[in-house]
């Protein structure tokens, strides 16, 4: 009862999907473990170059014989103010100082730069032919989309609201990952960044499903069985889990930021632009709430993420938690510590379980 | 496969309760109808006094012979600044004369005498034995939930956090609703009144039912049989439904508060304090943007809302949106007009067909 249009076109036993979460949490034994164990690991690539893209994919090659997939972050172009990286060199400033940063000078990429380096990883995707590729931050042009498909590989946009999803499904892609206000990291909202795009999965499931007709796959606050078949109940072919797997034991992501979920609670995680420019939501700590207040003056994505490395970078090899980007979706109590075969059993068998009953 | 624990207790038939809908959207004939057809009808007195209270009850009795109940707003204290008083003025002064209404004398409401009509409200409850009786905006003293109980009224507390769900129960009350960040209209948060209890019900209910032994009702962007399965797939016993309600064909609201409604989407609805001085989830207008900037600054709820109440009332009775309170959930793009009969058996049917694929 868990086979359906998902499994059979991704070819995977159940419909769960690891979110592709960037920045070192989506490691090799993270992706592999979800796809031996029936699921669907996603490399995170999003900050990723071509060659870093490639070596990963070789690794988890070798680490599981299933299908498993690529996220790529589409690059949008984006304002460059002075001011604004004035503002924020005047916020960091202390925290640099505090964490006793080398005032070091920072390079900010440019839009021709991330579009060269993005077109890179798609030629890497099709060279390595990764079954399935997805897609965050807005919609690659349609030759890219094309040439992927005419490779026979799977193609997943990511939205936030129905014109999202109905403006993926126009440029022919294969499915479509749906975010609710719930999930943790980074909004994939492309069209329109205000509050409107905020909504919650029970809302925004069957209003897309309604909508459109390829697959959709929920996203965002979904940790266990009960959220697996809620979103199938509401029209749903499948679900991609982020938070759920960042507390597993193979995830890259560090052990205080999986403590900081572990201990945290649904009125602890916040949205923020503090940390990369653009809204992601994460438990609450001293940065978000240091740079709250002036948030919304501040660089745009990437600038601001490029701006707030060295930061993110000290904090952690500092074990400093407050300046750390404690990326959560809003369910936090139920995530647990453990290795991924656990939670992928618990999922199905809770699943199972309530679907009989 | 539709009963439970909330139905036996409740005494209906399906697990579905008409959501309080103050301000005349409640009306009898909508109250007395999903009583009549299986559900919980539910008078919203949250701005009525003891004498209207009283003959709403009395007009509900004549019409439904089945459990109904009544939704009271429980005072809390709130600031009476002169400063942001005159704020609300100057923002409120060029809207009064564009809608032509006479510059009157606005009175504004004291803590006491909310409370004393409060606990008029209660004695009416009580005495005429109305079954079901539920709370938002806060928690009454013990003293008056114990004296509910003593006259076996159930009573219904209303939570939008984990902690506000526990504190319902530990004051002994039977039921909790939980109000996801899809619920439109009034937000029922009473410990924190920021972004973080803004909690998508895919992350609330199973968060909250790990947390309480009582039973849960989910409320929120809840539209028809998926949504009433998905939450009982998440734990929840039972669903309050309120947008689904108010475009009924016997609910009370303005009928281009209806139109409003059906012809929004998810994408279009938004929090505002700009109406009552409470945040609250309604169809973006003219009223809302011209006010968003400085919503933060203007008066505490009720205060705001009294001060709004000529507006309202004039807009309305002028056929202009542009200043009418259109409060909407995160689904409008699944509101139908129709009966409540129609809408219930749709509901259930649709449920039982997706508890039995």
């Amino acid at each position: 009862m868990l086979n359906n249009k998902i499994t059979e076109l991704l070819n995977i036993d159940y419909p769960i999907i690891q979110a592709p979460m960037a920045g070192g949490i989506s490691t090799t034994a993270l992706v592999s473990s979800v796809s031996n164990y029936g699921g669907l690991g996603m490399i995170g690539a999003g900050y990723m170059n071509a060659i870093q893209t490639r070596d990963q994919i070789r690794e988890v090659r070798q680490t599981t014989s299933n299908n498993f997939g690529v996220n790529l972050f589409v690059p949008t172009e984006f304002q460059r103010s002075d001011e604004k990286i004035r503002l924020a060199d005047d916020l960091l400033s202390p925290i640099r100082e505090q964490l006793e940063i080398e005032n070091s000078k920072i390079s900010t990429p440019t839009y021709e730069s991330l579009l060269e380096s993005f077109n890179a990883q798609v030629d890497v995707v099709i060279e390595e032919k990764v079954p399935i590729c997805s897609f965050t931050f807005g919609i690659p042009n349609l030759e890219i989309i094309n040439r992927l498909k005419q490779h026979n590989i799977i193609v997943i946009g990511t939205a936030t609201t129905v014109s999202e999803a109905i403006e993926i499904e126009r440029t022919g892609m294969d499915l479509i990952v749906v975010q609710g206000s719930e999930a943790g990291g980074h909004r994939g909202t492309f069209i329109n960044d205000g509050q409107e795009s905020l909504v919650g999965l029970m809302s925004l499931i069957p209003q897309v499903v309604d909508n459109v007709m390829i697959p959709v796959i929920a996203a965002g606050g979904i940790m266990d069985g009960r959220g697996l078949i809620a979103s199938l109940c509401l029209g749903a072919k499948g679900v991609q889990m982020g938070t759920a797997f960042l507390t597993c034991m193979e995830s890259g992501a560090h052990e205080l930021h999986k403590e900081a979920i572990l201990h945290s609670s649904e009125d602890q995680t916040v949205l923020t632009r503090a940390f990369s420019g653009k809204w992601a939501r994460g438990v609450k700590n001293k940065f978000i709430k240091d740079l709250h207040e002036d948030e919304r003056a501040l660089p745009d994505f990437p600038i601001q993420n490029s701006l707030t490395q060295d930061i993110r970078k000290a904090a952690s090899l500092q074990n400093n938690r407050d300046f750390m980007s404690l990326w959560s979706g809003q369910s936090p109590r139920l995530a647990k510590n453990q290795s991924v075969e656990m939670l992928m059993k618990k999922i199905v068998d809770e699943a199972i379980k309530i679907k009989n009953s």
